[in-house]
């Protein structure tokens, strides 16, 4: 069993996954790191997902950043979404991952943050041990 | 078998649909009309778009729009969409639609300009027909 | 011992809360209210934040929202942060929320979406009981 | 006769039309490429515009992007807007290509996203062919 | 002869038409009153900017606002365009109008400011006169 | 006589200067250059304002744009501003220089567009000649 | 001998102007009120500001809002700015009065914010008294 | 005693406090510099602000930029803030620093712009000697 399952919507993401996963590793948080994209990967995504016994998910997206939504549409656990700065600052990105629909919550960190994706999810993990 | 698949993300959007199909039937264009969450509903999107013989999609969503990039995940048909102002006037959803990642394209249209959805629709149905 | 100290910085900002409170009370989820300016009631934030036996913190704030970011950093639970529109569009909200430094997280959640601070607090709550 | 007509609105928009040529040679799709500006060369634009017996027009172009929407109202073929990044992002371009008035739809595609309007032309070929 | 043709895009923008003519009537200059879309009547259009013996353009617009940057093209004559409010608060129309490209030059006025355009070109007569 | 007046705001917008006196040099169009800046030189500006016999003025400023503005308040005459990307990618001084109050036009063209400004006082000076 | 000098760019900007002197009164700030444009009356602005023996300015102004950098920059007094939301939700107003350049400082407050310039004035006024 | 405190919320933001300490210095005006973060040192900062004898506060921050409304909740002396661009230009940092909630007023200067910081403080300073 990890802790996190960390998801890159793209190999483009890697500089921000790292630093995800630096934190996490500082903290001795246990996580599985893949590359599926909500656009590309649509199928895998979604088994992934549905399978993995990871009690948080952190996903990491640019641009029409869907992943983190659709991720939160597939599960009932807390979903940290991370937007990346591909294109006008990585504005896109925010708005796509902060501006959900109610009842398909997904949390929020700052433009290219992977540490506070990192800490959010050490956080949430302290309430549980 | 219908031309258009207009896929709404929420009931709340049903004015913008209404654009559409305005549109469409002043055009005798047929189509099918879904109310279907890409957040709140995605098996049953995901069942429909794969299910559905309609030529081209029209997708209706406001906020994080991620509706028409599931979809044109799911399909290899032509998808347009439609971002409804809820908030921000609208530019949250039109960057969630428009900035798509390379490979899954769709086709946007102005701010609640379903009418030109419709248009573009029938555009190229013209092609076919 | 409640679940969720739901923090509100202005009294302008109830109608958010309410709908962060009827999600809860849907849900049977204790909480408990209080409206604590981060700028005009700084003593009385701090000491309510650390005397709290609260699990998570909802935080609501609009215009430069200080509130999630002064709440996070006096604790290390998890604060959930919901901007709100009062000026712009609530875009100053929300980059105030969003961007917090490094090592102190704030999850936020869309412009005025009170439902899906609490939806976040259901799920991170889903793991411990 | 070729299947795409691909028009950039200027020279230093070369570098996008080479991604959308790219994908286009990929996938076999013959195209006919023209540096004609909206502005600087409305004639010979109007003139391409009504004799190519190209299916579908991809235009490019950057700053107040008025190409894709001039095509538009000369055509009634379907016409795929690229907004390209010369000022703020590409802001600019995107509003200019996605805000068109009802009647005359442009498909606008991500800022600098020459791929996708290639493929996006693609998908409504493989409607016909 | 008339000293200035203004120029509307739509019917809808008949308000700040409005503005422009009360301006110019109450300082005694003549105009010329047309609506005529850049994207729905370009020929009418086009033929209306070559034959008319106005010097000077005001042209107004919202939206992906073509109209002023059309005209420049097809005259070398000054043109003013007024960006109209119509979504986005007129940002679009804004950037529209004033981020042409080198060699066609509009002079851009604020958004909704009709006031502001006659004064443009009342200052600009004053040279002539 | 000089035919145009060219005031920078500030040394550091000499390269768009250059732009401009590009395009007035080749077109064989006269101009006097000064850098007075609105905020930190008012008087000498207000002097060379009044004091000038050129018949339009180009105003280049950056950031808090209030030159053009400043100079139209002080004249009659036509007055071109170009708004210069300091920060913000220019959007600053876009909405400074375009967003003029009822009664004082300024003629705003595109960010860091020296050579429209040059093009738009040309086609000004061709009405008079 | 009055503390402060308020001065209004229009008197359109009247009910922003009450918020200031309806905190000064409260605080039995003494207080002098004027409507001057810094573009459409400069020379009576100019002269009202070199002769005012006020101690500090509190300027509000919308649009692209030059009122609070022409007065800073006629006196080495303090001056405060407010930004008024007349289009673009203040933003126009907030960028033109924030922005100012080196040498020439205003302090800007929140848009509309007009409690807060006076409660920012009444501040500089504790350290004299 | 000193004149200024300067106060930087992180290491980072250096290069802007030399901006500000150039100045005092070359105006022989006495400062005191620290670097506190609001969300980091949340306690030392507040000790800091309590104790310091300075009569006028600078503070530098980026991002979700709490520093300068923090300090402005615990001391009734004049803040002046300095919003650094770290991600979006500055545009996250400018509205978190300029729009204050009622009653806790913040002095807003330009993004980057130390230099008038400290020009606004010595405004200030020559009020008192």
């Amino acid at each position: 069993m990890v802790d996190i399952a960390v998801i890159l919507g793209s190999l483009s993401d890697q500089h921000i996954a790292d630093k995800v996963t630096d934190v996490l590793t500082k903290n001795n948080v246990s996580y599985d790191l893949r590359i599926l994209s909500a656009h590309r990967d649509p199928d895998a995504l979604d088994a992934y997902v549905r399978s993995t016994d990871a009690r948080i998910f952190i996903t990491i997206a640019g641009l029409s950043a869907a992943l983190p939504g659709v991720v939160a549409a597939r599960t009932d656990k807390p979903v940290i979404g991370v937007p990346v700065s591909a294109k006008l600052g990585g504005l896109d990105a925010l708005l796509s991952i902060a501006q959900m629909p109610k009842g398909v919550p997904v949390a929020c960190v700052g433009i290219d943050n992977g540490d506070n994706a990192a800490h959010m999810a050490i956080r949430i993990l302290k309430l549980i041990k």
